[in-house]
């Protein structure tokens, strides 16, 4: 049973997230529809991270097992015609062998989160970044995100509803700049906990507004407590940027996602 | 009569254009209609460019006289509160002389056009490029479109409904340069043709495509003859970058637009 492992571009605004779940539109659901409008056949996609409802992905991987051997870009086009007209985009697809696992396979996830800095609303930007209408110290910022690199028991910056068996995780990159009107975080590691992205962002907030030093980071994480996180970042700033795999390169955490070859439709 | 210089914002998508028209929704008529809400006054408002339906701005350039002396941060916040919700925001305001003219004083326009080549449909970036499946070269591309840099007469990639009196203007800029899957036009005169960027473009990507040579390029420019011209490139790709002026550095064609200074509102 040939298993393709898609990569995937979607809007997050109008969905309740990636999970399929009993009412609204899913990321995932849409996606084991369209392929069994092309196919005929009800698969199941999994994917290498459960981004919730208006989070957005650059580079969203999943992977899925089909009966017949379809050429790979005849899955990335057949899906992105019937995903139509929703804003989910198949940016690339290749054949994998079946050890592959687009969520236990993933040897790191990377994020992006953007916070808007001026007294305009976003509008090229709508729905995209986290609006904040006072300026921040993004120094500040970038220097309190290093307290959350390394190995650490992030329980303050995890959601109650999380199911992660361990609070402890290692985060490899948390790097902050500004972009003109915009600051941007880039963050990585090989897995996350729910909402952890979000509430670390939060509380980074909370320093480039000078409510917090760096200090009562440094507390908050050593608190171990729900109770001591400052606040949780909206998701509409929130994207899933790429997924790195130990066997190849294809997918790498750069945006735009790399090209997929350009094989021959048919 | 104080003069205010407002510097803008806006997603194309919805609207008629700038330009006031009787049926539909333009820019310039909503600023006017914010306007009236915040000051009661019943003012025209004239911008640097008339940009089409579906064009993009990200730093527009017009000019407002109102009867009285508003903290120039009033007229900026005042205005996106009652511009809410169209996609339209005021990024800066600024009080000018009254010698200041948006569109006579401008010494510079500077557009921006993108393409996004790749088999997935734009996502993200829906309405916001020219998608095209099939990748161009964007090196020959480059090349050719230095044949428009310079004084020319662009009678060939002029819209039939043009009524600027000359059909001779000074390209400074016309740079194309890949960026990922896309390809970034940045395009610099004094002034502009109806449809000229969008003419230019469009005949550019039949350069891209390998359909027209650079030699095409220069037969077409010098037929002076609008049946020459290759195609026009949808508007949606197409963004007013910034409005140079000469007696200041406020506005510029960088993005995002400068910051304007953090007065406070009232």
């Amino acid at each position: 049973m040939p298993r393709y492992r898609i990569t995937i571009e979607y809007d997050g605004t109008p969905f309740v997230g990636w999970q399929r779940q009993a009412e609204g539109l899913s990321i995932q659901g849409l996606l084991e529809e369209a392929i069994r409008k092309f196919t005929g056949e009800t698969v199941g996609v999994r994917g290498a991270g459960r981004t919730d409802a208006g989070v957005h992905a650059l580079g969203q991987v999943a992977h899925v097992d089909l009966t017949k051997d379809w050429a790979a870009s005849r899955v990335r086009d057949a899906m992105n015609f019937h995903l139509r007209p929703h804003p989910i985009g198949v940016v690339a697809s290749d054949a994998v062998d079946a050890t592959f696992d687009a969520r236990f396979s993933a040897v790191k996830r990377h994020y992006r989160y953007r916070l808007l800095t001026r007294r305009a609303p976003p509008i090229l930007d709508k729905n995209r970044v986290w609006w904040t209408m006072r300026d921040l110290d993004a120094e500040a910022m970038a220097d309190a995100a290093k307290v959350f690199v390394g190995r650490h028991d992030f329980t303050t910056f995890r959601a109650a509803q999380c199911q992660a068996p361990s609070p402890v995780k290692t985060l490899d990159v948390f790097d902050i700049t500004r972009s003109g009107e915009e600051i941007v975080c880039e963050i990585s590691a090989r897995s996350f906990l729910h909402h952890q992205v979000r509430s670390m962002v939060g509380s980074l907030k909370l320093v480039g507004e000078g409510k917090w030093s760096r200090e009562d980071i440094v507390s908050a994480l050593a608190a171990r407590n729900r109770e001591a996180c400052g606040t949780v970042s909206p998701a509409s700033g929130l994207y899933l940027v790429g997924v790195d795999y130990p066997e190849d390169a294809i997918t790498t955490s750069s945006y735009p996602p790399s090209r997929s070859p350009e094989t021959p439709d048919e």
